[in-house]
């Protein structure tokens, strides 16, 4: 519509019904992203093959639900994470397609299920205790249209373990590696991978480990050149990054 | 020669010289990686277009010069990163090739210049001050094969300096933005673009800035989903991340 | 009454009662703020047109009803922070002119309306999290005689939101901006405004936000001139010195 | 020279040279801050009689002499803050008319003189070690066209000294208070006025003051509710809000 | 007992029923403190007047009990801290001369209530908040022979109300003041008195004070040179300490 | 199998029904840990004398118990830490030989009680809040093979009680202290022992002790020389280490 | 002169030439310290012995000499503290009294050498590093009056010269004690004398130290419950209190 | 001597030159550690080895050569840490017998090269910077008489070097194990071997290394069970404990 008011006033300067120095003047003052502005989110969205997330954490189960009903209309998917128990089951009866993932607190509608990613992307992750924030990452990525490979409880202690699986982390065109306690997973991984490593520092340990403060520093200092970090217990933006990393 | 090893074993093991069992006996003490993993590192080498980087840190300007003369018979290109005065008045010296940036520290040696990135690479900076590590950070891009937009000066308080430069934004296949004090320019650009972005929080700032840690915090707690970060000053990590993220 | 010891002393002093030099050494043992000094409270109060605000935090419900009750018969209007879903109960119950906003856990007594401040004053809040803070910055600057234009969920990562409010943003002679993960906003908002920027952290976002703290740490870094910080979370104080700054 | 873009272009739809869907098409590209976005700075910096500031931290002595030469054209009064010595000597050498206070690090162009600031804004600091930040704030408060009114030298331990000066500070608009160590004069100041206070932390102190971080804290966590904090010695910063405060 | 082996060892010497070499070796192995070592505890209970304190945090109230009646049978006077309420009713339902104080968790028994203290004690607090702790060092105090004067919510942003209990102060022979938030207060009342001033920063507070942390520092940092503190909610320690200074 | 796999090959190289070429083609596909390396674990198993350690928290009750029935089968001993109430009823019920140590929610198989340390441990512990460490790192040096002395509550404030054990420390081959608060006493054992001092901070403290972070800290900056640090109430690594310290 | 304006305002009263109203409105605006409140400070330099301290750090030594000029007129004994070299040297080739403590870094004036303590002050320190902090601690205690036993070197690690000196430290009736590293020797001395003890965390240390950090949380939690702290390296605030709880 | 005077009284004893009530009242007053409990040190030292060590920062050179020409007469071997150059040049003047290692900054003794470890100890370092930690370490045990084997700049992110030396890893008693940046080193090793490993945190790294801090709280948290922790770049305590440990 404010299109329209942008075209009414060119007809106006065309018309002459207005001179052109009072019409630079009104231009001023429209508002600058009504000039198609908006219409870059919108091709993004399609682009990105993810219109929506919703974030659950501090909202009402009903909120969730609504909001969800309404972005439905037009995205094929959508995410919703860290949705309690209550707010999950207020949706999945609702909304029969919901799948939830309990564990990662995620639920998602996974309608379209194209595959836009390039390669595979490769979560892993150190401990059973990390597997809440892998499988969260892995969510998004599946959700996004990606091929997700998932390699869990490879911890740095037992390095044959990873040695195992060297081949499936090789092969793959991004890597997330969620780790708690002293996060050294990552610096390893990407010793190993040409890729890039997305690493994904989680809030598990005991003591000194300061809710994932350990891991997040010791992530950051990494060795490898390859490794960024995403904040503390964040899956969802791990998953996110490394779906745009592999769109071809 | 390793290779050599396993080669006499195995023809022991045809002409009978040796039996199978202890065959297997004396495998177990093989170390692995001379069973060809370290052509792997080669491998990756050609890939990446990057043979090899010094840090300069801690190194004398002696050191640094054998090293980049060693380098320089098998790599094309060979980056130095914080490098001295002395270190630079010496390697220049002795190497006529090497391109030096005092700025950043950086010599360079860029002598294969094939473009090897799929798209181009934005670097921005949000003011004079950080553009030590931009250049860090362009500096790496450039030698590894991109081709580089370099984007300076551009604050989230004149968010119209950065709306001025969207175009060019909306067009980089990867950013890399650097910024100290409050770090806030990664989620501006991180909402305009539609690619991944690399953080880079700088030391720059005064009082409870302390040395990078205020801009660091900002970009873990990013609201923007496509950010990811590295260590304080890390210019060069996110150049290498950034190309690796280029990559067709 | 102590006002009265003084005219009783000095009444001694003019009738030679008391010679001049002992009337000189009991007036250094009088408390000093008995000589009128109160009456500045008073008059401060007053000129405010908010005489009395109470933390309810820490109180019980009785102690709250007690202390509005005592404070309602001299303030036309009284202000209630932080109030639990009990201590609303039993205020409302007892006091019907009450107002409760629950998001903020205010209460308020609004019975004299009168504006007194000179321009608007714009609450601006970054996400819907973010919203309970902005709500108890704006019923403090309300009660204390502002118009007051709340601009919600502005988010840095979608800059052209920020843009279409420009104008009533640039309008306002002071703004209160909420921010919680990177706490971005103020910067951004600072560097389109003119007029005093008041900055709240608020303790919204997810692991390394540490409660607050990455926000805190971005806006006393702010590369805004404008901006100047109150605690995390401290809404009321913000609406406060809004209303003060707003003051003709 | 955009907007002769731009009334060119509506001059073609005027005439009939372009059609209006094209047209709008063009619109759409043009850098939305070249519609007169600019001149929005150009009044603010009119409205507020100081047009610019230079940061010299940084910067070498010939770039800040360049830059502020090149900005002494348009403006009658240039701040330049953080100088170092051999930057305050090149200054002085060149332009006659630079005031060089060596304590703050401050050179000031002061040229025009008038007084725009409503009231009095009062710099108070707490000890001699915290009169380089206050007479930043001050230098700043001054070039910006207000009356100050400086209290030193009053600490919290010596609280008669602080009676004293009571009635100074209870006439003051606006005031900036500088302190290390426990940081605790805001508060109490703030206690005795009912004008906004600009709290600012200074690096002054020893052993757990980490440079500045324990008055920080106090004075976020100040109980007198007219508090406002800027970063760590940044009188600056602190001068310039006091300014804008005080305007009428 | 031990006192008997020594005893008998040197009637053993004496009498020659051991050569001096054996008896010097077996002296080596007895322990020290049997030596009447022990009897310098017993002489400081007595001295101190208050024998034994029990911490009933993280212990079950039957062993909190059964201490207490232990301890009673030799000592008059026994404080039990951080008792909750269940531990707090076995305790007064078995031993009816406790006396409780809820909002400080305490339970004392104050059998002999002699005055040993020289002077008296001010206790002072900064907000009703800080009351539970200032009444665990006041019925420290108390129970330790000491007559102490309480003086309740001062704060540092009204300042006359401090001014007004200015000569109770004065009179204190040793300071306790507790504050929150800045933790502003022990500088204040140190510069108006020449007695020790023992600082508790209490763990009242929002946001940047965390938990205590903010007055801690605030009180490490006091400009007054009479300043000395404990513990964050130490109340306890703060007025043991008291006691022990105004021994006469 | 996998060496059947390797043993395969290497029958074909002998028979020749592959060429040397090939077979180290293949080779270097095997995975690595295939040719014997598991095998090293299995060895070090059995030389600990403690096959298996269940971390409990973060399992189910069920899943415990799963893990628990399946690694009795081959391991004599083995540990369960970290175990709540409802996880050690199930275990109990189902497993009569477990031995649950309700202190430190320790559950233990100790089948094979072979003493295989070669000298004594000594487990120290400041207070009794820190007997639930303490507790845990002796039942896991015990299930370990060792003989385990354990010295209770003895802290540096009342160094005679320390001094009275200092025979049974100083026999012992190995040391753990346990401490909370101001961890001093590792370091003051550390000065009376010669032998390794492995000190666990423990989470106990008040205020400013940051769960652990004070003893944490105290314990890293030992003056004794002989003194090493574990995670803060990591029981379980001190007796973990402390049991191969004793290894003969 | 204040008290001549009171005076002749009385004398007016007296004689009728102002009438009482008049009178109370002009004492209100008395700043009232001027009646008579500065002699407090008077009386209490004249109780404490020891007039004034020059903090000389943040001073050149010619304002630290003036200012000592200016005191020793009045005061006989004088106490400069961070004094640097250029700084001793000046004060000494001008005023010959002083006496310089070069390791400490004080200079003082001790004319007057009455005792006016009570009892002893002990001064220990752990290590030689922590001698500097002491020699301050015992040159303020002494100047200000008091008979000081120095026990240096005394580690927790060594404990049994610790006890070597007890007799002395049971006799002293305050104890100062200097530590850094872990900050363990006042948890030690607290418990074996039953006088108060001030600690001073010293920023000696290495590593995790973090420059005092460490000693000072040790300090705090100290679980000596005689035992409080003043700021890191800060000798004289403890000599001083120290001083103040040895008056009679 | 001290025997003496225990000796000369119990001859008193002996023939009743004294009563035994007398003997055991002075006996109370003899200092226990003169009772044989120094003899304990010297033990000690000869059973370790090794006398002395001098921490030569905050010494001067004199006062090292001092100590170590008073040592050396005892003691075969010394070892003196953190020696600058000046240091160890004087040393050397005069001490022809001493070793330089300037990486590490010690000078040693090393007279008695009998090796009395019952094993190898393995010192292992992540990078090149980490040497001088790593050589410290190494200078320690050996000189405390242990076989060391040397492996550096062994980085987790190049873990096939790492598993090339893993025989000479297992072969070891001990392993030091030293790094900077995120500090992994450690659990990788820890998870390799089934020997205790001493982790060693160095200062090394960039950014939000925060000076070993990372390092620090890595190793903490580390995964691997037989890792214990010692202070940032502290290699000496790491090779001192890894000698006591490798003691037969």
């Amino acid at each position: 519509m404010d299109q329209e008011q942008l075209r009414s006033l060119l007809e106006q300067v065309h018309n002459g019904a207005i001179d052109i120095d009072s019409a630079i003047q009104r231009m001023r003052h429209l508002p600058f992203e009504d000039l198609g502005f908006a219409k870059v989110d919108h091709h993004r969205a399609l682009r990105h093959g993810m219109p929506e997330v919703i974030f659950a954490q501090g909202k009402t189960a009903e909120q969730v639900l609504a909001i969800a009903q309404a972005l439905l209309k037009n995205s094929p998917n959508v995410l919703i994470t860290r949705a309690d128990r209550a707010c999950a089951a207020l949706v999945l009866e609702n909304l029969p397609e919901a799948e939830h993932l309990p564990l990662s607190r995620v639920i998602r509608f996974w309608r379209d299920r194209t595959v836009r990613g390039k390669g595979k992307i490769a979560v892993v992750c150190a401990g059973t205790s990390d597997m809440p924030v892998a499988e969260e990452a892995q969510a998004t990525a599946e959700v996004m249209g990606n091929d997700v490979v998932a390699i869990h409880d490879i911890g740095v202690a037992g390095i044959h373990r990873l040695m195992h699986n060297r081949e499936r982390l090789v092969e793959a065109r991004v890597c997330v590696v969620c780790a708690g306690m002293e996060g050294a997973l990552p610096s390893v991984v990407g010793g190993l991978v040409s890729c890039p490593v997305i690493a994904v520092p989680t809030s598990v340990g005991y003591g000194a480990s300061f809710h994932g403060l350990a891991a997040l520093l010791g992530m950051l200092n990494s060795c490898a050149s390859n490794v960024t970090v995403v904040n503390i217990d964040n899956g969802f933006g791990a998953g996110y990054v490394a779906s745009l990393i592999n769109r071809p």
